[in-house]
């Protein structure tokens, strides 16, 4: 029977290598290493102390080199690739998959870059890849993919199959080209299989084929790949030129990629910070962040400071402020959460503004009104005030509603405004929340400040 | 040439398919539905208004149903079945995918999942992974798989393959059994069509297969997955008898429940909250999370009300308390949701703490300081008050170096204690940095207040 894979422990690797290290030797390390999995590798690799590391890596044969690069995640594999020898660089990438290399391409110096492509036989086939943007589908395609010629008959398909030996995940769908490399159809290697061997190509492919345009945003991609539940996606340009494919598994890093962005992009972070960057890298986008708050939390403060002669009356007020805008925040959060992400679910959009505002609206007065009654009530015991409670309950219940109905409307108008509707969506809730709730609150209770002073 | 795939748009389908309702007949809106590629189908039925979609519902043939249920998501899925007759219910889940069949069955009262199952052909296939629970790997698995016997020919196995007809997408990995069903190991399409025929599937397999527990959480066969690059896994019990399969695009979905989820814990919503829930669903989980949330407020009331003799001496400092508070509360919220990421990324965890505790109060202390200074400065010159200025500063410097280390402590300590990292992750921060900022600035502005008021 076969063997019982053993669940991979990293942390135990780790030190496992770091002994062999200290009380063995390199050699002994490197066959510890060559002996697991490669995508239990990359994760140790990626874990060991770069001290340690930049002397192993020369000393890894190229190919398994180039397959820990295939499974390192984006951060250690730039730091990998900092540690490489320019000379060992090139030829190492010819051996990694095609949308990877291009990936470690376009993160190096320009001039490295150029070196490396220098060293590369497979340059020709990198370039174009090289031309196409980050985040677009073009820039997510590998051109390692099967493309077998229309006119051929499955008995030549299944030879070119036997001959070019291509990896498992490249064979999951066969496209098909005409003799100018245009996308024709699909077909499985299950058709082949099944099929008769003097059977033409043409005639058994699936002649439709969803497809994304390289200049298309990598989101494109994804979506289309999960509405259609495929596992790859064929890129192809004006022409349909066959330029490259996207894989699920790639698509599935831009699915966690952009529920990243959009919970960073709420709490003002920017989109590819992590707790493993340079410090360096990380204050200033942050610091522009709160600097941007500063602004409008004078925004709040100045409807504080235009009330002051009310609060020197009743310094009670004071008690009652950070909770009427605190509650409004923290509803106004839940609404514009739950709208940011349905959004980017496609689970709604601008059309059903009125539904879901409408839905949101009850939602939010009725909390508001149990609320702002229990608040009320509180702020009665507390402070034996009748006119304290009714002014808190009151503007209470104003700034829940507009809390929920700020937090539908800002994203669906930045989505309408085809900005991005997670775009610092946190302050600008809270903004709103802050301002009014002051401006309620300390509105009603100037009106009836003489049932409260 | 073929057909350039024309791109599906949703809004013009639903209204060209009410048009024909309206003007031509029930017959043609069919028509025009069965054109559509199933995943459309799918997509434009979940739109359409449920008084119209119901009395459709009946007439689409059950193969062409049965795919359109594969294909829509958890919610109109649910909208569909309820519209469906009990008697048709059971035949048409034997035409879904297992999986779906099982999701299905699930969400149904538990009389009318009896009925439902006694209908089913299938009912003996189904019930066994009925029985795992609804987010464990079992749960998400399918038993539609190919499973080829280890003492077969290849020739053996491809005529298997031709008598099988499988799917696509069930031949992406071949999982090779022995006569008890255990998993021995697992060969690709490719593997089988370069071989000779009349080798042993068992010299041909690789033996060690990456699998995962049907107990286990889904989570972690979307780690798996995720950490090998593969597009199934097998699940396989105790005896590593092969019980069904889990494939990526159902761990797409898990991927994205698993952020929504992250992302509405953090903000106090149920985790299965959408804005398409009836209202009365939403009321009570949102409302009992901001009861909750005015106890918290309430501690950060106290704090002022305890104060309350300083603002009446000075209410200007009413002024700058939420600015205090709430520049807290932003760059709490921004190390908080880092950190939350970081560890669903499996980035970080409870063994960085150290490291990451230090980054993060680099960058709170440098942050603070500047915003302090900046606030100090603001303060000073509007209210022409030396001493505000540096109470406010100093309190801000101090707010905002709890902020941070709250924000990375928090989800590390729920991590430690085996709970969610998000939970209630906003909240938690907020009210750090309300109370302890309150503390800081209206405990100064105490000791200084001769030189404030």
């Amino acid at each position: 029977m076969a063997e019982d894979r053993v669940e991979f422990d990293l942390d135990a690797a780790v030190q496992d290598v770091e002994r062999l290290l200290n009380t063995a030797s390199a050699a002994e390390a490197l066959a510890y290493i060559a002996a697991l999995h490669p995508a239990d590798q990359a994760a140790l690799v990626a874990e060991l102390d770069p001290e340690r590391r930049a002397p192993l890596l020369p000393r890894i044969p190229r190919e398994a080199l180039a397959d820990i690069l295939d499974y390192l995640e984006e951060e250690p594999r730039r730091a990998v690739v900092g540690e490489l020898d320019p000379a060992v660089l090139g030829p190492l990438l010819d051996d990694v998959d095609r949308d990877v290399a291009v990936d470690v391409l376009r993160g190096l110096a320009p001039d490295r870059a150029r070196t490396t492509l220098a060293n590369m036989r497979s340059a020709a086939e990198v370039t174009p890849l090289l031309a196409f943007e980050d985040k677009s589908a073009g820039g997510r395609a590998t051109s390692d993919f099967v493309a077998l010629q229309r006119a051929w008959t499955v008995e030549q398909a299944l030879g070119y199959l036997r001959s070019y030996k291509p990896s498992a995940e490249q064979v999951f769908y066969l496209y098909v080209i005409d003799d100018e490399r245009r996308l024709g159809g699909v077909v499985s290697l299950r058709q082949l299989v099944v099929a008769g061997p003097e059977r033409r190509i043409e005639e058994l492919m699936t002649p439709e084929v969803v497809s994304v345009h390289p200049n298309e945003d990598q989101e494109e991609a994804l979506r289309r790949v999960q509405h259609y539940n495929f596992v790859a996606l064929p890129v192809v340009d004006e022409e349909r030129h066959l330029v490259g494919v996207v894989s699920v598994d790639d698509l599935m890093d831009v699915a966690e990629e952009e529920a990243t962005e959009d919970m960073y992009r709420m709490a003002g972070l920017a989109e590819d910070e992590t707790l493993l960057r340079p410090i360096a890298r990380s204050v200033a986008p942050r610091m522009s962040w709160l600097l941007l708050n500063l602004v409008t939390a004078f925004a709040a403060a100045s409807i504080v400071n235009a009330f002051e002669g009310t609060i020197e009356r009743a310094a009670a007020l004071a008690v009652f402020m950070p909770i009427i805008a605190g509650m409004g925040g923290n509803a106004g959060i839940q609404t514009i959460t739950l709208t940011v992400r349905s959004i980017a679910l496609g689970e709604v959009d601008v059309r059903d503004a009125l539904h879901i505002v409408r839905r949101e609206l009850i939602i939010g007065v009725t909390n508001g009104v149990t609320i702002g009654l229990v608040l009320g009530m509180l702020a009665y015991l507390w402070k034996d005030n009748v006119g304290l409670g009714v002014v808190a309950g009151s503007a209470m219940l104003l700034n829940m509603t507009t809390a929920v109905t700020v937090g539908v409307l800002v994203p669906l108008t930045l989505r309408a405004l085809k900005l991005d509707p997670a775009l610092a969506a946190g302050v600008i809730v809270t903004t709103f929340t802050d301002v009014l709730g002051f401006f309620f609150f300390l509105g009603l209770a100037t009106l009836m400040i003489d049932r409260i002073a």
